[in-house]
């Protein structure tokens, strides 16, 4: 069944920077058809690959391919058309069947430790010995997955940035008994596919993106709340400011520079002081039914003229173009 | 010596649409000509206008010209060269004989209340009545300052994010007695100036963007101070994830988007006890002796290879790359 060919396509990180067009199929398995398994499949199938969709919801079919087709534009605009898919693309409800003969397996199933475990007893007891387990989870830590599994060491977090097809970063999160193989292979597949796959060295809630967002929403909301400005207002003060700024250079590159020739270290120097002071005075809100109520109503005076759908195409529009202007030069083919 | 018609250039907000090199010159004194001021020259010199910089310092003559030199290919590169500036560019120690004749004032002075308000009432006893009245403070209400103030209403904070010339925001700060005209007219000089002011409705401590700023970057430091990531691979998650996102739309929006249909209400109803409980699981770290030395011995290590003004040119060029990409397109001129 399997040709060993096929798999080294993702088993050699030093192949993942080729073009993809040359890359044999990989034959994935997306368990899960929900919003975060359609987008998987749309970027798998838009590099060739093969897709097993496996989710037990009736109409799952109906729904990938309408999601598939929501998809569509943005792939062309990202130089990787859905094209000529169809026959790549089957559903098989039940798991076991879903997964034999897959190199991949991409989870993307409710957020509950117990379904999770579940699907992988499953998974690993008919997956191929070769397959790569990724599971998209946000939240649930990989070791505690794995505790189902015989060997646990197959097992990785593979946690996109909502929508995958779309935002470059993927969190490869290793468990305490994740194999540094499985890790490598990981990054390499995650890399075939166009995706910036970062390994984190540590097992923390919420990961490192996650986090990071939510610890500046917490300042948004506290900022909201306090009558500083309004939900809009704050969107256009960071589009025009930090947003702008950490497409380009992330925070701790920010700081470097904006210390002068002494870099980061100057600037803690002499900025050190006044940041510990200001993260003393930031703000603590809850999400309680009055900031609730007050956020919603901005949200919806600010953004509910239009559907979500179409504030969605426009922002991704805006998003590939960005991509395409901050994505290096293609290297000089040599002769 | 004040030509009527030149000072409307600023006083009417429905002219900062217009493109400027129709503007009239406006006479500006920048107080300060440290790194602040000299971006603010540079970007009033390329709109066309005249400056005055007062700084005591001897030699700021020539650091201002080589500052200048070094922001030129940046300004080029915005579409707003600078040429043939130097008989609009003069040097007044004397902070009084500089604002003589001045139709708007940007103040960059150190960043201590008594010195401002000094500097302030100097100002105010010189420069003619229609002047605008702005300072750079990134910290200090305009309120404090404009203690000092016969006329408080004219006083207003104009806080850029560094560096003026190139980062699109002003954040437009009132004190407690700044009239809305100032307000107004302080939006309307930026604007036309290809800025994004955004006016404050209350004074906080850090105003709104350094405020997001430290949030995050309080995150950012108890994740490699726990050893999650290094600074480095925390800046790649950052640009390839969240950074990407704020720089086409704002966390409220993204928020918005993230809800699905049902926009920010549907989110913060079925995301919002997730998100309070990230923030209650978010690092309070310090800048103790052992997260500077870390820190700053990373930075060394990732971007210590390069000289920061290299890094500083290159982050800037890709800056400038990304705005041309999500400016919006001129509307069709008119016959």
């Amino acid at each position: 069944m399997q040709d060993p060919d096929q798999r080294q396509e993702f088993t050699q990180p030093q192949h993942a920077a080729q073009a993809a067009p040359a890359a044999p199929a990989v034959r994935t398995a997306v368990i899960g058809g929900g919003v975060i398994g359609i987008s998987w499949t749309a970027l798998f199938l838009a590099h060739g690959h093969r897709v097993t969709v496996s989710d037990p919801r009736p109409g799952i079919d109906r729904e990938v391919h309408e999601g598939l087709l929501r998809i569509a534009p943005a792939m062309a605009a990202l130089g990787r058309p859905l094209e000529a898919y169809e026959h790549r693309l089957t559903f098989e409800p039940d798991v076991a069947r879903a997964v034999t003969g897959a190199d991949a397996v991409q989870e993307n199933g409710p957020e509950r430790l117990d379904l999770k475990r579940q699907l992988w007893a499953t998974i690993e007891a008919h997956a191929p010995a070769h397959a790569l387990f990724a599971t998209s989870t946000s939240g649930i830590p990989a070791t505690d997955i794995a505790g189902a599994l015989e060997q646990p060491e197959r097992l990785v977090v593979g946690h996109p940035f909502n929508p995958p097809h779309l935002v470059p970063l993927v969190e490869v999160v290793p468990g305490a008994r994740t194999s540094p193989e499985t890790v490598e292979r990981a990054v390499a597949f995650y890399r075939s596919l166009g995706k910036q796959p970062q390994v984190l060295r540590k097992e923390v809630p919420g990961f490192v993106a996650n986090r990071l967002q939510s610890a500046l929403f917490q300042e948004c909301v506290a900022l909201v709340a306090d009558g500083v400005v309004t939900a809009a207002e704050l969107d256009a003060i960071v589009t025009s400011s930090i947003g702008l700024r950490w497409a380009v250079a992330g925070p701790f590159r920010t700081f470097h520079l904006g210390g002068g020739p002494g870099g980061l270290p100057h600037f803690l120097d002499h900025f050190g002081a006044g940041l510990e002071k200001r993260w003393d005075q930031l703000g603590r809100p809850r999400l309680d039914e009055q900031t609730v109520a007050l956020l919603s109503e901005q949200a919806e005076r600010d953004f509910g003229a239009r559907p979500v759908a179409a504030l969605e195409d426009e922002r991704d529009a805006a998003q590939i173009r960005l991509m395409h202007t901050l994505r290096p030069a293609p290297p000089t083919p040599s002769a």
